[in-house]
């Protein structure tokens, strides 16, 4: 055992201070609207996070030179976890979810942009708690290191080592030079797309409340609402088109705005993820849209292209909102909904899933196989945007890929003791892991994840972190050789 | 266009032959059963497809020079397709199955020894044709073009170039130099597994017709019976016990049969795949035994006990057979069996799905991609009985499964054009591809595949063909590139 427990610890202390101070907006909603309890509750909490933060991380000294990739992970993994309890006591201190299963279940689809919920009545709970429900999305959507990394240069340390288990989806060039630039672009993109979305929400009747929780939902590609038929509760096309918008333009590689403000706008259609992602969502959208049309002649044809717009994106960049079940919708379409919950959205984005590069790349792969049956003397490499693909970041693909689907197997048989049907099985894991929010089934669109036991409950809590961190930050912990001394 | 049509079809004529004289003994049975009927029909096929093959094989010359593996692929194929078709025709003229879609679905699902059907009433079929339904898998079992490579040397060609497309699984040990002795010595095996067992189920009290369908059923893994409640209809635990064994025989390598008899036993416990076929047909044996009595304690303890071992090798070695309904166990006993039929049985044998000796390689991969996180630098190889895996080896086992999910995909999409329930579209599509059976939902083991659309009929024809030939064989056919001439 050699890990740096001091440098680990004072990471941990300013992550609780970071989480704590991040409760100040919701403890102000809840004085605005004269919530004195969970005022009391949220001021209480933040004053011991913050007070607990600052000791560990006075006591705790930094030895940036002794930091190493195996102690990234571990940091990382250890933020998240202590960011989701920390997160999930002000639902039990103030009796909004009691039970700490719950609570944790909540808290982790809150950080990890999931958007499932053990929730059966959303509006009976307080506006504060609501608010910071959604505020955990919020804060999940760029990742909670980032504002770490964003002050690491200013202790003395690059975050290089953090930020490669953090990332999400594969990072295939490197834009700046400095990981906290790279953050900071980032941020204020992601800043700039909430304070747009909320005032376009404003314009559409929105209280400002209302109007921040489903930004958000939104921008983080959460899925959190504070209605219980989601934005089906506003019944306006104007929302609806407002946040279809703005999923598809946070399920986009972040990286692209940043290159395209310094260059030109053509770096999007010389992106291949961005042509996929772009051509998934048209595409998917006009299939559902006809088959709606089809099952159902007598409904409106506009209010079909909405319905069948902000269904695939949603699905597509893992947000989670719904306008319609769809799981009345015919088999075929569902059908479609599950392979997006797959793709997942664009790399460095806020979505989750398999992630739109890496289907690119097994499609590539596949492709490839095929060929080298016919001419086995020919060796072809894969190509990404023109480039020639290193052979690790392909092989690192494949791994992710493989690991997808076992775990995906491994968290259904586990979910399986519950004696729910396959479908239900499946799709919570598939979900959970994807960051989706609902499924098919006992979790369809319709229903939530109350009734699951707490076995299941906190293997899908694993599941949204894991999801969110691209497994292998928590995966490489599980390995002895880790925990062994000789590194 | 440079292939060597002449070649291909002297080939195809020499197919044709083989089947129609493979008629011959569901020409004598249906003599002996006094079906006039149906053994004039037969008599009639033999003699006009052996007529039109041996017109064929004498106008076709063959170039033994010219033949090259793209040939190779295009003559798999189209024997398969053949086979499949002539197959057909004895169910049609006999006015069995009167549909072609139908009779195709039914002959494929035997050639391919899959065992699924689209017969509701099984026993009102004439003994004859029930004979040659499930004596296609036991020509299927081993491969239609085996018994044509054995042949093939005498014709002055080796038939290596096909082989590389037939054999079922990753071939990783050249055993004999010449491949018609391996071809020899793989039937000389299954021809002592089918007398053996049809000695032993003759023992158990079941006619010779009896013991020889439920024989081809078997050592083929392909799962077709002549009674409508399958294996349950003996209610013989002596029955169930002889055919789980020869199941289990049957879903190991025949390879180490061969090289044992050559050597020690000891090749077996040296075998990976061996061990994790062999673990894992305990434990999940175990399992199963153990959550059926769980959900039931009344039940008598030995009937679980060979109950579950029935289904574990039924589904593990892509059989089918059922002495239970499997859908009436609880969710996490599904989810096992769900898991076998992914799995499949041993490479080199007559089983189907992914195989073993994929999944150790997969696992591995993953193990390898976790621990490559931790250690960027240090490269390590995949070792199978440790000896080091070729790159080529590891990169086509990974493109296979990408492949299997890929298609699992596509081919549930089609089959969701029927508006069944998920179960139904993924499992049938699951069950065809790894050449299974019964699946789960609208396809179950109490029921069966004649109420989907001919589409659905025809997708899961070709996916259960594809599958026994390992995709590639197919795939490779659908480049542009394999029919363009410049080869």
């Amino acid at each position: 055992m050699n890990l740096n427990l001091s440098s680990i610890l004072r990471i941990i202390g300013l992550v609780l201070m970071v989480i704590s101070i991040a409760m100040l907006p919701s403890f102000l909603v809840s004085l605005i609207y004269g919530e004195t309890d969970v005022a009391r509750a949220f001021a209480s909490i933040m004053l011991l996070a913050v007070i607990i933060g600052l000791i560990i991380f006075k006591l705790c000294q930094y030895n940036a030179k002794q930091l190493r990739v195996r102690d990234g992970f571990l940091i990382v993994t250890l933020c998240w976890l202590v960011s989701t309890i920390l997160g999930s006591i002000p639902f039990i201190v103030t009796g909004s979810i009691p039970s700490f299963t719950d609570a944790f279940f909540e808290s982790a689809s809150g950080f990890s942009t999931t958007g499932c919920s053990i929730l059966t009545d959303i509006e009976a709970l307080p506006k504060g708690i609501l608010f910071w429900r959604s505020f955990t999305h919020w804060i999940g959507g760029m990742g909670i290191l980032i504002f770490a990394i964003a002050l690491m240069p200013s202790l003395g340390i690059s975050g290089q080592n953090l930020a490669v288990s953090e990332a999400p989806g594969p990072s295939l060039d490197k834009i700046t030079p400095k990981m906290s630039d790279t953050a900071k672009i980032l941020y204020v993109t992601y800043i700039l797309f909430t304070i747009l979305e909320t005032i376009l929400l404003m314009l559409g009747g929105l209280s400002l409340y209302d109007a921040l929780i489903h930004t958000f939902g939104t921008v983080g590609t959460g899925g959190f609402s504070s209605y219980n038929n989601s934005i089906a509760h506003f019944d306006s096309a104007y929302v609806s088109v407002v946040i279809t918008v703005f999923m598809v333009l946070c399920g986009i590689n972040f990286n692209l705005y940043f290159v395209s403000l310094r260059g030109s706008f053509r770096v999007f259609l010389e992106d291949t993820e961005f042509k996929f992602y772009i051509f998934s969502f048209l595409a998917a959208s006009f299939f559902i849209l006809i088959t709606i049309m089809h099952g159902n002649p007598s409904e409106n044809a506009g209010d079909a292209v909405i319905d069948s717009s902000f269904q695939t994106a949603s699905i597509l960049t893992t947000t989670g909102y719904s306008t319609t079940d769809y799981e009345q919708w015919p088999a075929v379409t569902q059908m479609v909904i599950l392979i997006l919950m797959f793709m997942g959205g664009s790399s460095s984005s806020t979505s989750g899933g398999i992630k739109i590069v890496r289907v690119v790349i097994i499609l590539k792969l596949i492709r490839r196989g095929i060929s080298t049956r016919l001419h086995p003397n020919v060796i072809e490499t894969i190509k990404l945007n023109g480039k020639q693909m290193p052979v690790d970041t392909v092989s690192a693909i494949a791994n992710h890929f493989f690991l997808y689907i076992a775990m995906i197997f491994f968290g259904a048989f586990i979910v399986s003791f519950e004696n729910v049907d396959l479908v239900t099985c499946f799709s919570s894991v598939i979900t959970c892991l994807g960051n989706i929010g609902p499924g098919f089934g006992a979790v369809g669109p319709s229903e939530n994840f109350s009734a699951l036991s707490a076995l299941s409950k906190w293997i899908l809590s694993i599941y949204m972190i894991a999801g969110r961190l691209e497994f292998y930050t928590m995966f490489v912990l599980l390995m002895p050789r880790f925990w062994s001394s000789n590194h």
